[in-house]
């Protein structure tokens, strides 16, 4: 019997997924799952007839498979993994691979990738995005951990994943140890992001403009022909125009409290350990929270009964204003979901490839876009970009959509409709456009209470001054206890 | 000679002056300093002629001291009170209490509080806050830990500590293990957050009034005879008018790159965790981020070389705006971090006294105002409130303040000055009292790319419904592995 290219572990939707995707692309996979039923279910059900092998012991699985072995597992993020990596480490040879392309968290990753390779062993944390459906046809993918096993899954990889326009692969090698992961956890919190700007826009033309589905239907599917171009724009006009059973639009008849799996809590967390202003995310990431104290929000409506006030302006003119909000704030979100890829980079060691992310994320997965091509470009043109608002294009952009973007944050504000994401990305911009923040009085403050030092304008960075402001206290700075 | 009540080791400004502190009120203090020339100094220097005995070794102090031995670390958080408290044990009889007044992470304490304890000690983490003023005159005190300690500790610490006008202590027992030293943080991100508020006023006058730091200082000088009295209003209006050798205000010298210390960043990673929308102190800690950036900000101002227009209102109408968003916005973030300390108090099993913690904060700390006995209160009137925003009292001054707070959030985006808090506290504030946000699109939008499920409206909670968007999905919800 031919041996198997590779073995997937967990048939779930997404598992079941890959392995279809692969088996299409040539390579024969052997496949197994803890509940061995579903292996059963599997092999006589979608994958009859495939080149496609159930095994029912991970012994079983592993002695089907071409040597260096690679074993993906599809399990639960968290100790299943961990779990997972000791049962196969006794049963594979030096060199085999062990891919994880679940949602583990970077630092399990790095961890992990350490005690793989001391074990004589290689391995892969890979970020898959995509969602079922991506799984399929092609979906984003993200491998980091082991540089030397990247030529062994290379081949695999860019066969399965996403290929934008001119054919190129919407995979390549991430970075050492637990870079993919990380990359695919920024991916997610900008997910949380666009997610969120789409939200607010539904939620202002809902609540301010008093549009129908039909209608907000009709301007995400012309916003979907502009620079909004992208996935989530595009199953937004879907889900818009989707009718219930009756006849009515199915999402108005939705709860209206957010779920998440942790990967934007992670992602507002690295930004705080990192020092890197990630409000955009963090406020979507917020948003799903208070979205949930649904019970809590009804009763504190019901107190304060606030009415929107009637809209007064032009309307066509307002929603194109939305939608010049919008994709400014996602320049924003990037922008600041980059720095934070920059600062860690630092901080591990990585050697990213802007760009490279960027394609990458081009296709295949939740955040695929046109806007993303000209991320890549932006970064192809200058790899050491600072900044994406320091780009010449987004400059240009930036500068095009600020007066409406003003605009809507303005009418959020006014009327009275939340716009948290859109408005913290406007704070943003006009923070990092603004040369003198008032950090300089909160150094006073700071200084004043707890004697922490502070530096001047007229003096070298790195030179520190302490003011006796009251005249009472001592000249003792803080060194060793701080407030 | 007469043993010492109390041993302090550690003796930077803020173990010094709560020593000074302690002698002051009648008790006799040893002190011990890793460097031992500082022991000899203080006790030759400010010391001098008080009941404080220097001693030169950690055997030396403790053979000093009362039983139980009361040792009160004031040394740098980390592995220096680990280290400590390992040098400690081994002297220390059953019974006896090491304290740990350091800007300790709650989880250590936690995790400390355990292990002093199965070693037959107890133990106390206490929050100090006020600076070294305070620590000299009257800290506020947040302890936690072995509650069998707090007995001792009590006379010591309530004596110590900042009074109010009534003479009640700022002081209390806070809870079990890492409780004190978890209300102390969200303390510190209150701190964090009521410094930026300050901080946006300052620019809102200073950018878009064209106003001078004379007259700034006369309009806090006013504000702190509002209900804003508070102790950062007061050292804000003496920074103002405090002047450089050349006659010129101090604070327009120093560099606006804002320092931290962590413990702003614990809050919002405490918040992430226990899914709380901690909106406010977010914006405060990345803003103290984006200040950082000082470098970026000069090129990125100089590219977009952005015009603040001239103000045309009545400017004295603004002025009180500004007073009335940041006591709306502050009235967010006290609600935001209170919801923080419910939520939390859930999670670790503490019986949080919510009006008692008011009352520690409302004197001797950084904090301190007279709003907090609004607060108090408020939790007075009704220990399970769930939202400050619900209790009558705030709900009538919010909505007394929401149309000025409205004006100053649009100015801010318009005019393009950062008040990236005062606008993230409207937008809680605007989606707290909303009963139906947009999750709903969300959840759809979730349910679209990974079969996420959700639940509706018109059906009980707890029962999820998938929806196949696209007719081309299969059935199989996501369980196992999810994006």
């Amino acid at each position: 019997m031919k041996k198997a290219d590779i073995g997937l572990i967990g048939l779930a939707v997404m598992g079941e997924n890959l392995v279809m995707n692969m088996e299409s692309k040539g390579f024969t996979v052997a496949v197994f799952n803890r509940t061995t039923q579903k292996v059963d279910d599997f092999v006589n059900g979608r994958a009859k007839g495939k080149n496609i092998i159930g095994t029912h012991s991970l012994e079983e699985l592993v002695s089907c498979l071409e040597k260096p072995r690679k074993v993906f597992m599809m399990v639960k993020a968290g100790n299943a993994v961990d779990n997972m990596i000791e049962r196969l480490l006794p049963i594979l040879e030096d060199g085999d691979i062990i891919i994880d392309g679940g949602n583990s968290h970077f630092p399990d990753t790095i961890r992990r990738t350490a005690y793989v390779e001391s074990k004589g062993k290689l391995y892969v944390g890979t970020g898959v995005s995509g969602g079922e459906e991506g799984a399929l046809k092609g979906p984003s993918m993200m491998p980091g951990g082991s540089p030397e096993a990247w030529q062994y899954v290379k081949p695999i990889f860019q066969s399965i994943c996403a290929k934008v326009e001119d054919g190129s692969a919407c995979c390549d090698w991430v970075g050492e140890n637990g870079a993919g992961h990380f990359v695919k956890m920024v991916h997610n919190g900008i997910e949380y992001g666009d997610m969120q700007l789409i939200c607010e826009a539904y939620q202002l033309m809902r609540d301010i403009l008093g549009m129908s589905d039909d209608e907000m239907h009709e301007v995400f599917a012309q916003w979907n022909k502009t620079e909004l171009d992208s996935y989530l724009i595009e199953i937004t006009r879907d889900i818009l125009a989707y009718k219930d059973t009756d006849g009515e639009p199915i999402v108005e008849k939705i709860l209206d409290t957010a779920g998440q799996k942790g990967t934007g809590k992670w992602t507002g967390i690295a930004a705080l350990d990192e020092g890197v202003p990630l409000t955009l995310i963090g406020e979507a990431v917020f948003s799903r929270c208070l979205s949930a104290m649904k019970d809590e929000r009804v009763i504190a409506a019901k107190a304060y009964d606030r009415k929107i006030p009637a809209f007064t302006g032009d309307k066509a003119e307002m929603i194109e204003a939305i939608r010049k909000a919008l994709y400014a704030s996602k320049i924003i979100s990037y922008a600041q979901g980059y720095t934070l890829m920059r600062t860690a980079a630092k901080t591990y060691g990585w050697n990213l490839n802007y760009g490279g992310i960027a394609l990458m994320w081009r296709g295949g997965c939740i955040i695929r876009s046109v806007f993303l091509g000209k991320i890549k470009e932006a970064y192809d043109n200058n790899p050491q970009l600072e900044n994406l608002l320091l780009d010449p294009y987004f400059k240009g952009v930036i500068e095009s959509l600020v007066p409406a973007w003003r605009k809507v944050a303005a009418a959020a504000v006014t009327y009275g409709v939340p716009a948290p994401a859109m408005t913290a990305a406007l704070s943003y911009f006009d923070g990092y456009t603004t040369e003198r923040l008032p950090a300089n009085l909160l150094q006073a403050q700071r200084d004043y209470f707890g004697a922490h030092t502070y530096e001047r304008l007229d003096s070298p960075r790195g030179e520190f001054f302490h003011t006796n402001w009251t005249g009472r206290g001592g000249n003792t700075a803080a060194s060793t206890y701080s407030v």
